[in-house]
């Protein structure tokens, strides 16, 4: 018998509550667990409120009271940083094994609370905080434990995928495909974790922590949203055969650098995650000697996210059985933090320019001096100005900053609109 | 310390022992396994024949030394069922924990041995016999434990995807596109292993079985390999917006059956799977909870192999050093196998008719007679004759057989060239 409680009544934690009593499911979960699981309690904020398919003698507000329950594994679906870390630390202390999908949380302090669960003997899983149902971080640090990883590059933030597969499917602009994705509820009243990328940085620091033992902290991830990516981008990536999507990446740089960011991109046609769409999540990792892989699903929704931490607790409770606990690897400290203005890329560049002779020629000398090579040129009439949209070869983003900066000087240059980085396909 | 064996010095064999030699993954070896690996010794059939990266002082012929010389995991990489199975069957008697890329044997013996292994406190791991690198699995068996499953649907053979894919890209028909897969190495001198579907049908077992719990036979599996698809079949489907693949598919039908299959299928450009390329191998699942997930990566190859045989080798050095094994689920055992005959499906039919009044009217009246509905008929003349190409509605297989044998019995009628089932964008 495994001792269960939850916190947490929400989406998640209904639809975790009705998979663990669900007929249907009864044998499977005995076998996967190699014994039975007894759900404890589950603590909520309000008991006047609806928690469907709760057995309401279950419900409890006092959390203390079921951690001090002897549990063995706490299921943890409150979200936010605290008060949660108050009580995953508290049930680690007691040596309760802790799942949780709470990406913020991991974020902040994965590595301190793996190791607080270690001292302790117990799990630390999360499985659901990054790409809801897909089943990537255990593949990360189990499956692929042997191999090295070059680079993680990720959809991971359904909202704005949303948003950008309708500015690419029906031409909408950022404004019009926003107010649909909230209407829809894909998108918060305030949507600014997910637009500016806050969302999509904390994944990256939990997948960059696991993928390459990296012990750097959440400030250290470049971070650029999508608030400033224009119809007219999104138009000329398609012309152009790309799709703009925004980007978790983290990257191995030399022996001992690790580039990390979220960024837009244009995506070549060509590339498997081009073609994840809509509130769809996908991870592409490529190893030294695995080569490329991918992992696809729902990033969200309460269903697909408590299939994920089903599949943490009937691992926790085996090991529960067994006495013994994953043990969490060890970190690479001689990983270092590499700016992503030390890095080359290709990128796609859009200039609006008074249409006169000779700025052209203007434009490319700026280009020159600051060794950003054009690989292609489109020029088309916006109003009475010219828009000159570029293709670069690969270049150093600190070089293509200053190309800007001095573009931006110029008399004949009305407005920079666009500077995305373009992934190769080749490397990709 | 925890003792490896290898049986096997190829390809994958090679790439393995570089991956555990390899001085910069030395530390993630030991963090993974919480233990060092000791390659103990690679047996080999030819010590004569060049074996890459192996320390010489290592190989053996003497399978039967190696075996019992103390080892805790035994890596099989020797491939067929005999005599792989002999030595797998002895090494799990002797508690020592066997992981292996075999998937003939896995799929011919793989329930057996499970139990074996158990039996003897052993585990058997065997993520490279589907889908190389692609760490699908493990995923099955531990991530998605609590997940009712309603379909698997896979581009599991490498050498028929890159048959197909260059008869989809570049026009060639199947004989040209087999030489050319033949001359570049991704198909063997006789080719039917791949191309009739059988290692296909050897992978569609190992994922049923890990899928669902069925412990079904090797041969309740329905199966129809590409040497009939023709360049005009792959034609029509990209003008009606599929591509053709051939698929492996295991998939709940009620409650307790299930349709296991492999054959060529049209599947939308708009899923997933269509954009699979060349050798790619893909997985494609859908759980009742967790909403369609998919991997992808490289099917073959030493290297990437080598990497998801190492994940299982370090998963059981952990277990080793843990005193435990993983326990194997019980099988479901109310399962049936249901023929494809009964199930339905779209369909894609191609006849050859003699182009004459009033033969489209009478071949019509042969699928109304039989219930099948057709969605869509395109007609193209072929020399002398009419070609008459098909969408039907969902129908059933029998009653589309039954179609066909009609239709081949008509006067009008010079031949039928095609009956491919079409994967329903909505219900994929």
């Amino acid at each position: 018998m495994v001792r269960v409680g939850v916190i947490g009544g929400g989406f998640v934690g209904s639809a975790f509550v009705q998979l663990l009593g669900d007929p249907a499911r009864h044998e499977a979960l005995v076998d996967g667990a190699t014994a039975t699981l007894e759900l404890v309690g589950v603590a909520v904020r309000d008991l006047a409120k609806p928690h469907d398919g709760i057995d309401p003698s279950l419900l409890t507000t006092d959390v203390e009271q079921l951690l001090s329950s002897d549990l063995d594994v706490l299921v943890e679906l409150a979200g936010g940083v605290e008060p949660a870390r108050t009580y995953v630390e508290s049930a680690l202390k007691r040596g309760v094994s802790v799942v949780t999908a709470n990406k913020a949380l991991m974020a902040e302090s994965g590595t301190q609370l793996a190791q607080l669960a270690h001292e302790h003997g117990a799990d630390l899983f999360y499985e659901a905080a990054v790409g809801g149902a897909i089943p990537i971080l255990r593949a990360l640090r189990i499956s692929l434990a042997g191999e090295r990883m070059n680079r993680v590059m990720g959809i991971v933030n359904g909202t704005t995928n949303f948003i950008l597969t309708k500015m690419t499917e029906e031409g909408s602009d950022y404004a019009g495909a926003l107010a649909e994705a909230q209407a829809l509820g894909f998108a918060e009243a305030d949507p600014s974790a997910d637009v500016e990328g806050y969302d999509a940085a904390a994944k990256v620091q939990i997948l960059s922590t696991l993928a390459f033992g990296t012990r750097l902290s959440g400030d250290e991830i470049a971070r650029e949203g999508i608030t400033g990516v224009r119809d007219v981008d999104v138009e000329f990536a398609r012309r152009s055969g790309y799709v703009i999507k925004l980007l978790g990446v983290a990257e191995r740089v030399g022996d001992h650098g690790v580039s990390r960011r979220v960024h837009p991109a244009l995506v070549p046609l060509s590339h498997p995650l081009a073609s994840v769409n809509g509130a769809t999540n996908a991870v592409f990792v490529e190893g030294v000697k695995s080569g490329p892989l991918m992992w696809l699903g729902q990033g969200a929704g309460g269903e697909p996210t408590a299939t994920a931490v089903l599949g943490d607790v009937l691992d926790a409770a085996r090991n529960r059985v067994s006495a013994r606990h994953d043990v969490p690897f060890t970190g690479d400290l001689s990983l270092h933090y590499v700016p992503a203005s030390e890095l080359s890329s290709l990128f796609y560049l859009s200039v609006d320019v008074i249409d006169r002779p000779g700025v052209l020629a203007e434009v490319a000398g700026v280009f020159g001096r600051h060794h950003v090579s054009i690989q292609s040129m489109e020029q088309t009439d916006v109003a009475d100005q010219a828009r000159l949209s570029f293709l670069t070869h690969r270049a150093l983003s600190a070089d293509v900053s200053a190309t800007l900066d001095e573009l931006e000087g110029l008399e004949c240059v009305a407005s920079v609109g666009a500077c995305l980085r373009v992934i190769d396909g080749g490397a990709a």
